[in-house]
């Protein structure tokens, strides 16, 4: 079963970048990459927060966040 | 052909969950990742600075550079 990956961003040069360098380098046999605009999809916030998102870009992954370099204060979005 | 990633860390807890979370995940069939401990191989620090590094863990892919969370800044290294 392929393990669910999901990439936070906020359509920010950082953001498209990261999205285009790393979040879609992942190996499509073993992920399952989920890109959440958290700008257009405000609602999805709460769960980035909790699941410990602090900026964006970021990637959850097997539970653990994971920062690439930094875009935008995840406080900016809301 | 494999496009080169390289991942750099220096051993760190913050490294060593990056490296297998992330600089493993990469797909196989378009990346070829090598993995450097800048602690081990401090002779590759100048090469790692030239490529942007300010901090560990880092992966430079494509000639940029995306910093993962925060482990250590470059100089603690040196």
């Amino acid at each position: 079963m392929k393990q669910h990956a999901t990439f936070y961003h906020a359509g920010c040069p950082v953001c498209i970048d990261a999205e285009q360098s790393l979040a879609t380098s992942l190996d499509p046999a073993r992920f399952e990459v989920e890109i959440v605009h958290l700008g257009q999809s405000p609602a999805r916030l709460p769960e980035a927060e909790q699941a410990g998102v602090r900026s964006v870009p970021a990637i959850v992954l097997g539970g653990s966040v994971y920062h690439i370099n930094h875009g935008a204060d995840l406080s900016a979005l809301k």
